[in-house]
């Protein structure tokens, strides 16, 4: 069951390996650049209509992208500049590459961003634009306005989480509070044709919230900005630039005097070219045929880590009670990423987290198991994926002298895995879709 | 989709409307009455053999019960005796039906527990017990040690609840201030023969568990009692009389002078005639009837009502993205029962506080349709037994100028759902099989 509880999670990650995935995506023919989504084209591009080919992005998965584009465009690249995390870096030819912080910007991601926004706008009507996003981006690719420091803004995003708004209406202030996210990207690469091409690290797929959308057109204005500093008391509260800069956006707009419009866009063609649904798909394939029943439940699956170990739990138990959702051998699949309370001082992180409450519930049931990992290699501050439960694991740690309650309490779900032998580990997998747990019930 | 909707929930309630599920279990032949459990013969009774059929028991599905034991056996029942609450009763002719208070019981619930043991203790080795217990039982039928009055035994339920005690543990010290929970009926009715028919209104359906198994044997013993008040530093703290009687209990275990011994519990076959799980495969059957695919993922769904809304929310509009767990039309089918934080002062239930979160997650998904309803008829302190909730909801609500948030904040699910129009009203079912979900999507 180990064995193919590895394969399954193995297939799943592969799946979503940026080079792989974006080899599936893009083909090169007699200078036709085909895009193809499902395997069916969406979008050509003949490459001997434009004279530059100009690579852009940011993300921890990017590096991957930049070499897989790389692989397949070669020379035809005239330049480019990306910003990965620190560490997160591949060998490239004609792509630029800066390292930079995450999850908090640092002087690199602005160094980053501008040289970026520079390329795109020396851009021209006669070039290609890819742009190359994945998750961390909205950190490593980091510009705010002239009269606000990086510290500034951080202090305005803050209040607002603090302030009890919603995770859209931080985004709306957070987007009017940046010169590259929100499409202004796609409006420094006007003229220029755009792919933008995303790995998907967002519930739901949604492109203007991976890595807050630089080339994804805002629909949001800088009066929304100033409704939601409003209604959640904060006008006289943040830095004096930040609301400067959004009073003063907000009265350009009034006057149309505005140059934030649309028609001034850069052509855009977006493509998702893998996320947290693909890697479940080639789970539940491989799962398929290793001879597992299979499903996915969601990929979309958000809110308290314990909860939902109860619940994919009771879901497991159900399948040995009365043959639901499926008849056994079973595999039930769900991605998403789920929140952790953090009570304890331990190390861990929500995979861990995950498999060591479903431990507590499925105790007893030796025909079920349960892995939670991270697509991304890292969960938490360790250097494990994630974690793997079974129904004899609270036997194994007693036997141990091992006491769950001790490390649940704590959240030091690292070191009960670790004594157990029971971590998964997958190394950086330079890739970064939420999070994958598998269910096998035999 | 709402006429299927009810369609549905109509079938999931009537397959385990008491009457109808024990008329599938019993059958009487040349007076022998066969037990049927999934179809299969699992015990026969031949009737001539014994000289009285004594019926007892409690709960709130009791009266609909012994109604459908009356219609089998009829002048066969020599006597009996159950305890409901106040108001569920139904027209018996062999059978004396006592009322008492649920969920905190009153000196009804004791007269009629003594009565019920005495009727149990006369029973000789000639004779059959038939019992009756469903969800309800546990308040309806009770009876502390002759030294504790009722608030005394109430009391050491509250502090150990207030410790931090495991419910397995807080039911441990219960059923050892009882002298009718964890076996003692069974005990009392020793030499008699007793079939033990359960409606059950517990996760897991553990037979120890409804009605605090007043006919099941309990292996926990009164040491062990004693292990919990001393492991939640309650020893000086319970009423001295619920002491005197574990501390006197324990030393007889001891010295083996205890008569609590399982030779002398009456023979006892078990039998759940109605659950969850029984309720959750009616719909799924009706639902596929309807043309829809359909999946039941779990009879044991516990946990916060919130989080709950969300992931099935997420599990439904998976089904619009990318066909997952199953095509449209779906029908997604789960029970257990939930728990509601309270912060506020409205009206409203587990059920209808179910709809109302899941109506803000899948605002806009105009496909999906999401009910959640109590399969005895009651949610909350209402009339309603729960509500449905769609993708417009909150746009007819917005129409109206209600205002979810202040909904949600004050837990006023039924005057929200009321002023829609979108409760779902039963009646009184005579059932008791904790909460049915089922979410259409078209």
């Amino acid at each position: 069951m180990r064995e193919n509880l590895k394969k399954i999670y193995r297939a799943a990650i592969e799946a979503v390996n940026p080079e792989k995935a974006l080899a599936s995506c893009l083909s090169l023919d007699k200078g036709i650049l085909k895009v193809c989504s499902n395997r069916k084209t969406v979008e050509t591009f003949d490459l001997n209509r434009f004279k530059k080919i100009i690579v852009v992005g940011a993300g921890k998965a990017t590096a991957s992208m930049a070499k897989a584009i790389e692989d397949i465009l070669g020379t035809r690249i005239t330049h480019g500049c990306i910003i990965v995390k620190y560490g997160y870096t591949r060998t490239l030819f004609a792509i630029e590459t800066i390292e930079a912080a995450h999850p908090l910007p640092d002087q690199n991601s602005i160094a980053g961003a501008k040289q970026i926004k520079q390329l795109l706008e020396d851009a021209s009507v006669d070039d290609l634009v890819i742009s190359l996003i994945s998750g961390g981006g909205s950190a490593l690719l980091s510009l705010p306005p002239a009269n606000l420091s990086l510290e500034e803004k951080q202090c305005a995003t803050d209040l607002l989480i603090k302030s009890g708004a919603a995770i859209h209406e931080i985004n709306v202030v957070r987007r009017h509070l940046s010169l590259v996210k929100g499409g202004n990207l796609a409006r420094a690469a006007y003229p220029s044709t755009v792919l933008n091409l995303m790995v998907s690290d967002v519930v739901g797929d949604k492109i203007d919230v991976i890595a807050s959308g630089p080339f994804v057109h805002d629909d949001s204005s800088f009066s929304d900005a100033l409704g939601v500093l409003g209604k959640f008391n904060l006008i006289r509260r943040i830095p004096p630039g930040a609301l400067a800069h959004i009073t003063e956006g907000a009265h350009n707009e009034l006057n149309k005097t505005d140059d934030r419009n649309d028609n001034k866009l850069a052509k855009t063609t977006h493509l998702i070219i893998a996320s947290n649904i693909l890697c479940l798909e080639a789970a539940k394939q491989t799962a398929e045929d290793l001879g597992y029943n299979s499903i996915i439940l969601s990929s979309a699956i958000e809110g308290d880590t314990r909860e939902a170990a109860a619940w994919h739990s009771r879901i497991a138990m159900e399948v040995t009670a009365s043959s639901n959702p499926l008849m056994a051998p079973a595999c039930i699949i769900s991605g998403g990423e789920t929140t952790v309370r953090v009570m304890g001082s331990g190390k861990g992180g929500r995979n861990m987290e995950f498999a060591m409450q479903a431990a507590s519930f499925i105790d007893g049931f030796e025909n079920i198991m349960i892995a939670s990992i991270g697509t991304d290699g890292t969960d938490g501050p360790t250097d494990a994926a994630g974690a793997m439960a079974h129904g004899f694991t609270m036997k194994n740690a007693a036997g141990m002298g091992l006491d769950i309650n001790q490390y649940l309490q704590n959240n030091d779900s690292y070191h009960f895995f670790k004594s157990l032998g029971d971590l998964i580990v997958t190394g950086p997998t330079h890739t970064n879709v939420m999070d994958i747990r598998i269910i096998l019930i035999a």
